[in-house]
């Protein structure tokens, strides 16, 4: 059944796919954001999911079945946050490795049921199947759009300022399995009317604003020196200098977004939230592409964080 | 991580979970049924989710992607028809076997493409991971209410007539991959006012009975001579007589549903809009069991379907 034309990277082949999949004009926002817009009477939903695959997104033999149940749960609430979107409740499909005990199942419903706690997102259903594969969890999240409307990828203008919720780099060292989905900040900033465009970082902040740039229309420069980097990434020992781990490495779930420049007084009422934006760059004119500076010269930022398809 | 306690069949594992993940009052209709209700704002959501994987649900060797893809989307559409749901849109998640080709993966979305038009129920959005795996295919379908309202597996009273849409066994021979998801009748049985409790028969008769007598607190009798038995039932060529699949096979997708008896014109007017329900038994009180009778004998009703624990 193979042909001979290989995966050409994720984005490629998901472009393929969706070509294919036309959503119509029942979808406010579609494919290609962190979150999905559905009409339903008079409301709106709010839709995402994401896949975590043992030995991919976990390793069970190292973290546990908590852990990853807990993530599982953790980077849809992080898409939701993108869109600045409030969660409903979750469903959860799980695929058990043949012959796993029960407490591998229980484990992953103890991970589950915490963050659903934290996060206000209970549990409405799921469907468990065993099988020879591998662990995996596919959650889907339901929503309601925030108090100031969804929030998509699509927006940002040329002259915003590039900003981002938090440090980067070297999350998995242990912070990807348990974060904090930047809910609480996408509530306060959507609620002053602050992003133009926004996203999660999961795959990596250079293969992650290729794609809120491309759905905005627009191209980008980072200045590498005010890339807050995370001390995660300064501990690694291995011989990539930490910037490239910030810019890289993914599963930061840090907020990316585009926005006018704050005057002073917003910046301080956002500081007094608990919300503290870190500017790593500029939204350029889409001719002028995706660009890094560093130390004074300008060249494109290659796309290097994770990709499915390029294992 | 594994501890010495088998798994104890699907439900056991499952009420073990569930008892862990309380959904709360945010639930209109929680874990256990068809589907999940969440209200949002004003109105209420209809959610559900199946996962389907290489060797348990389909063959991708012997039936291709296309078929794969498009059974992925029609189960949940199946589960919606048993909750007397519209379906609005939904979301995919996919785990391709590292080193496929592009062609599989459009091959889903071109399955999944047909039974989105055929079904008005568009994708919204997705999530595709490569990883060491068999071919994994989580779809999630949100929906909206019927017109009155969501139906459940809860409501089945002593007295009422049990019913289902359609024969039963031998599903395997092919009609599990490409079938009808019951949305037209379910939709014509509820604006009737028809279904006091309602599911569908995706794991076998046997099995799948004893769930809805659970969910209303009755027993049943079911009629062996009653079953409509599918002529692929028959046409089988092994040792087993076609009742005992209609019974156990699973994989039917037809509503299972009790109601009061038919009024003759009731039933004219349900036939003339295309619903034709076979009458199988009886709802008893919970005391008398699930039993089954056959040339005059009574004996309990066995469940021997698709257990995903019991392999």
């Amino acid at each position: 059944m193979n042909d001979d034309r290989p995966l050409e990277g994720e984005d490629a082949a998901v472009a393929a796919v969706l070509a294919l999949l036309d959503g119509g004009t029942a979808l406010s926002v579609g494919p290609g954001h962190d979150c999905a817009v559905v009409a339903s009477g008079g409301d709106e939903v709010v839709l995402t999911t994401d896949v975590l695959v043992d030995g991919v997104h976990f390793h069970l033999a190292a973290c546990g079945p908590e852990a990853a149940g807990e993530k599982s749960l953790l980077v849809n609430l992080s898409d939701l946050a993108a869109a600045a979107a409030v969660p409903l409740a979750f469903e959860v499909g799980v695929v058990l490795p043949t012959g796993v005990g029960r407490n591998v199942l229980e484990g992953l419903a103890r991970g589950l049921a915490r963050a659903a706690r934290r996060w206000a997102c209970p549990c409405a259903g799921g469907d468990t199947n065993v099988a020879d594969a591998p662990l995996t969890l596919a959650v889907m999240v339901v929503g309601r759009p925030g108090p100031a409307g969804v929030v998509t990828r699509a927006g940002a203008r040329e002259g915003d300022v590039l900003s981002v919720t938090g440090p980067l780099g070297g999350s998995l060292s242990g912070r990807h399995l348990a974060f904090t989905p930047r809910l609480e900040e996408a509530e306060v900033l959507a609620r002053m009317g602050i992003p133009h465009a926004m996203m999660d970082v999961s795959d990596g902040l250079s293969r992650d604003l290729p794609r809120l740039c491309r759905a905005s229309g627009v191209g980008a420069v980072v200045e590498a020196e005010q890339i807050p980097v995370h001390p995660d990434a300064m501990r690694l020992d291995d011989d990539r200098p930490a910037l490239e781990h910030a810019l890289h490495d993914g599963e930061d779930f840090e907020l990316l977004l585009a926005h006018a420049p704050l005057a002073p007084g917003v910046a301080r009422e956002l500081e007094h939230a608990g919300v503290r934006l870190h500017g790593i760059g500029r939204i350029l004119a889409a001719r002028e592409g995706i660009v890094l500076r560093e130390e004074g010269e300008t060249r494109p930022l290659i796309p290097r964080g994770y990709d499915h398809f390029e294992r």
